[in-house]
């Protein structure tokens, strides 16, 4: 049993010209056009291979097969999303749903059939780019997001979510408690460099890092650069800078710390005039809660300790530990394939990560090159996907057996 | 002999509303119409007190008071500037100016004559915000720099000097051959904190700080904060930070050294990517050639040991010391009125700089409040300026005896 390679690759190729931007790149914002011709493509796929198609209210998509009388026994679920952020790559999401998509029609010619419900699920909103928050449609499956934040949330012009639902007659009513999921697997490149430095076929991913972000204002005094001597100056950027120094130094501190000082504004920001106020964001991640608390206390009590700082946290996701018996059913699958797989925590958000607060999860990565995602170089070769596609069946398949 | 203070007060007053913006401060750019405007405002006083007016070539303004037949002796001339930066105070010039006027015309209505030419200078374009560079009609005066340079610099609109002389009639023709000033005394707020902070009636300002501004860029590369491991990181942050960090430690090794980094700009500025392009700016001042040029090896040592760091010099204005002659007639008056005086470097750059390379020249300064300059809240109190004009009044009675 295998999958149909030049299908495969001839779909993704499909999905990314939907929304295909001149210039290269990918364009499918959640609850646009495009992203709902993307859903759409997917949704005549799963009534081609005669799935039940379900759309629930926030317009998350899933395609039942059950071939089987049901005995109430849970189903397994795979996907991914097909919506993008602003100019992306043609893989990030799109993998997931179109591999799945692979998956089942490649498991039903086969002749093999599913002792569980099989659902290919393909949640609205994971990027958070024009919406927040991100993994908008998972948060929903799970109930941790209420429908009517979800409604009312706004873009930049002012867009609602609700408005563009009715404009393009986006949701349905459907849920799948008949169904009820008890495990989801999610296909992803890597979109980090782990993978394409060990080098390794396929991460088999254990979890997900917890995330907290700061944003941090430093205030001073704008004085002339020329005519304030050195001891009669207060210079936001040196005392930024000097937090910045202290902060960065924290993952030699906590082993697995990943920490990024991605932003800073400076003002007036002229060259010579001292500044007054400069602002930088801090993104602090680890894969366990503790480490991560651990390093938040550190980073407070550096900014506490200066005069005029300022700070509010702008995110804080817990790390989460994927299930056990997904991520052996991910190790057992690269072995029964004969590639090299590699252990590995997720840096970025996924699906996969809400979903396992309800549901057995794990995910299955493929290098990326030269780490790049979000961005049309995002690549990975026709190999990998194929090596990513084959995992995902096979462990589906004994998830699902 | 004394000013008369009520008159000059009030002739500061009528100066800073000419351009004065809605919701404060006065805008006098270079070569404007509120520009033109300002220097026509000087130029009728001059004619009303009989002097001789010339305009040169590229607009400088001159009242020439010759009261005895000339036997060619050296002219004593004194004055500032009248255009200003966006926004600015209503001192930053305009004191040196209105002050110099005041002391002119106090000294003819005490009947008291010079033994040389008295010359009231007023400089276009000393601020350089609207068109490069600064102090460029003392440039042009010492001959450092070209009328068809002056001529073709473009602002940000692409509006030539050259058109808008054309537009205002601004310039004329005239010159100083015939008198040929060879000292030069300028009154100017201190735009600093130091003779606030001692506290000091004025400042005797011995020499002006040499000036480098550099342009560092710091490259890298641009990968997500969550999925990129420490160790396979290229942050141009990190190395703008660490560079920083070495460069802010130089005015702790380098007495009287001023270094601000005042801009810094990152690429692409967002929470969870890597920086990919971090580019800041550095401005370096010292009263010492030599110290100056330490200090700039020093930098470009820091930056040359790094990988992936590129820079070049946005300006570079080598220190100048004043006249003996001219700061003992500064400190003279000072004492002779019975003020405090403190012999002083200036931190910014001035038009007596710029004469200094031809003429006797010196500066007289008065306290800033809070040193703040280039802003509606620039201030000095009414005795400080009183104090400044009554210095500069006997210091040029003084060398023109």
């Amino acid at each position: 049993m295998d999958i149909h390679s030049d299908r495969l690759l001839t779909r993704l190729d499909e999905l990314a010209r939907i929304g295909a931007l001149d210039g290269g790149g990918v364009q499918r914002l959640a609850f646009s056009d495009e992203d709902l011709a993307g859903r759409n493509w997917v949704q005549a796929h799963l009534e081609r291979l005669g799935l039940d198609i379900r759309i629930d209210a926030v317009g998350n998509l899933f395609g039942v097969w059950q071939p089987r009388v049901p005995r109430n026994e849970p189903g397994v679920m795979v996907g991914s999303h097909t919506d993008t952020v602003g100019r992306a790559g043609h893989l990030d999401g799109a993998l997931g749903v179109v591999g799945a998509l692979e998956v089942l029609e490649s498991l039903m010619e086969s002749g093999w059939r599913p002792a569980r419900p099989l659902i290919l699920a393909s949640f609205v909103n994971e990027e958070g780019v024009r919406y927040m928050p991100d993994m908008m449609g998972s948060l929903y499956h799970v109930g941790d997001l209420r429908i009517d934040h979800i409604r009312e949330a706004q873009d930049r012009d002012g867009i609602s979510i609700g408005q563009e639902w009715e404009r393009l007659h986006y949701t349905g009513m459907d849920t799948l408690l008949d169904v009820k999921p008890d495990t989801f697997v999610e296909l992803h490149i890597e979109q980090g460099p782990v993978l394409e430095s060990l080098p390794a076929d396929i991460g088999i991913v254990t979890g997900v890092q917890g995330l907290s972000w700061y944003e941090v204002t430093v205030t001073g005094a704008s004085n002339h650069a020329g005519t304030t001597p050195m001891h009669l100056r207060q210079d936001a950027g040196v005392v930024a800078g000097r937090l910045a120094h202290l902060i960065r130094d924290l993952p030699n501190e906590i082993g697995d710390l990943r920490l990024t000082i991605g932003s800073m504004d400076w003002h007036p920001n002229l060259v010579n005039v001292i500044p007054d106020r400069v602002r930088f964001t801090i993104d602090v991640r680890h894969p366990e809660e503790g480490r991560l608390v651990h390093a938040e206390r550190c980073i407070e009590s550096f900014l506490a300790a200066e005069d005029n700082v300022s700070w509010r946290s702008l995110a804080r996701v817990a790390p989460c530990t994927f299930s056990p018996k997904v991520v052996e059913a991910v190790a057992g699958a690269v072995e029964a394939i004969g590639l090299t797989g590699h252990r590995m925590i997720s840096g970025a958000g996924h699906d996969a990560q809400i979903l396992s607060r309800r549901l057995h999860s794990g995910m299955i990565f493929i290098p990326s090159r030269d780490g790049i995602s979000h961005h049309p170089d995002e690549y990975s070769t026709n190999e990998q996907i194929r090596n990513g596609v084959r995992t995902l069946l096979h462990a589906v398949k004994h998830l699902a057996s």
